[in-house]
């Protein structure tokens, strides 16, 4: 998917919600549990109820990884159930991968060729040749760690190298790497305040943003400080969406927080 | 594992060889395309072959996850293979993962439950509570970047912050978190004049050292610089022993190439 296209369903839509997928079997309803495969289940009625309202599927691949092979089997099934009924949604693999670059052009095989995700995202510790071949696959688009949502963000990110933040850098580097019109970033909206700053370094960029609901960051800031002539922002939200009940309502209580996000976005957006 | 079995495991073998398991389809002998799973008949060859010659194996999981459902089942099948035939092997996954608190604890029952590895590598860029989920696990190691055997590490982790490089105070704050007697850490083999350095701050810690051998990392030097009383290193050759040979020779080859480093260690520990 282009960038272009993205941004005409954000328009399309009035929305610029992505809804992240962490299933969690201790945490979804429990009357799942009796079907062949929970995990895909949950995420289609999830998506089923939820697919007007946002722009962006993320599913977390940890919680994929961590039911071993019925895990990875769920993750394509979601994949492909996406592509097929709903092309028009952008899709983010959330793996925060990367590698020396052999290692790296598999990793990208997997995400972009085998699974078919439009974008994944990745760790920028490793430098230019752990990233670039991710961005060498043409209209796929590589989400670069730079300001993250945890705590853990300060021990490292935030620290000045040659007079600069560590994620200030990696946003200035990463804009030299080949092929990095196909960049995006993530910055967490728990420091909103820092996006006027990050602004000034990517203009246009867009950014997928965690944190708001459940870790605590505010839209409304968010917007202020990131948004774009072209919207370029993609907020996230997964706990505070799809874990809105754990009873047989789970998929309307859903589109009922994702509904929520969604009219405050469209006000935003006609503003 | 406990890190003190490792190191007998060490000095019975007079080996501290660690073998990457990066299963490519287009470079793996032509005949073994013809089996059900190409991908684990090709490592069980390779352990069943060097086993003897080595304390530890490093499946890449990116090329495992490159090949969907078939690679998961088939890193499935080598790490059930190895915890089998071979427990008193050290297992790492390759993974490079790192994520917030609750997802790096997906992934860390990932790869510590559901697979059973001992091991697996983190990146450091989203700090302490992406880390400590997998410190948590009991006689589990987490093997952190440090300072990779790649190009790209000169882009942020040698630059300086607070006047000390990215990678030292990686390995400083590490020592901070929960459980840091269980880390080990990814130094490469191509920068072993940064290794005194290293050892002033972690005088005792394991190194994981790629670089060796295809990446042009020099053995004599990593052990000058890097060895410690109790070895303290596990020296990684991935491609320069699996793919000695692409004929139906290919076990015995990788098996010579794994012992010419194994007498090395030998004669190394020896003198």
């Amino acid at each position: 998917m282009t960038t272009q296209q993205l941004i005409d369903q954000i328009k399309k839509k009035k929305s610029f919600l992505c809804v992240g997928l962490d299933v969690d079997l201790n945490k979804i309803p429990q009357h799942l549990l009796q079907t062949e495969d929970p995990i895909f289940e949950f995420n289609k009625a999830i998506i089923d109820a939820t697919h007007h309202l946002c722009v962006a599927y993320k599913p977390n691949i940890a919680f994929f990884e961590a039911y071993g092979l019925k895990g990875w089997q769920a993750l394509e099934k979601t994949i492909n159930y996406l592509n097929k009924n709903h092309p028009e949604i952008f899709t983010i693999a959330d793996a925060k991968r990367g590698d020396i670059g052999n290692t790296s052009t598999m990793y990208a095989k997997a995400f972009f060729e085998d699974l078919a995700f439009d974008s994944v995202t990745i760790a920028p510790y490793m430098g230019k040749d752990s990233v670039e071949p991710f961005l060498a696959f043409k209209e796929k688009h590589t989400i670069l760690l730079a300001l993250t949502s945890n705590l853990g963000a300060f021990d490292f990110q935030t620290k000045l190298v040659d007079g600069k933040e560590l994620y200030k850098q990696v946003l200035e580097t990463s804009k030299t790497y080949a092929n990095s019109e196909n960049l995006m970033y993530v910055v967490g909206a728990t420091k909103a305040e820092y996006l006027s700053e990050i602004r000034q370094i990517i203009p246009n960029s867009f950014l997928l943003v965690p944190g708001v609901g459940a870790q605590g960051g505010n839209l409304q800031d968010v917007c202020k400080y990131g948004m774009t002539k072209d919207v370029g922002l993609l907020i996230n939200s997964s706990r505070g969406i799809i874990y809105a009940s754990n009873q047989e309502d789970f998929a309307q209580a859903a589109a009922q927080k994702a509904e929520v996000l969604q009219k405050e976005m469209q006000a935003i957006l006609e503003s």
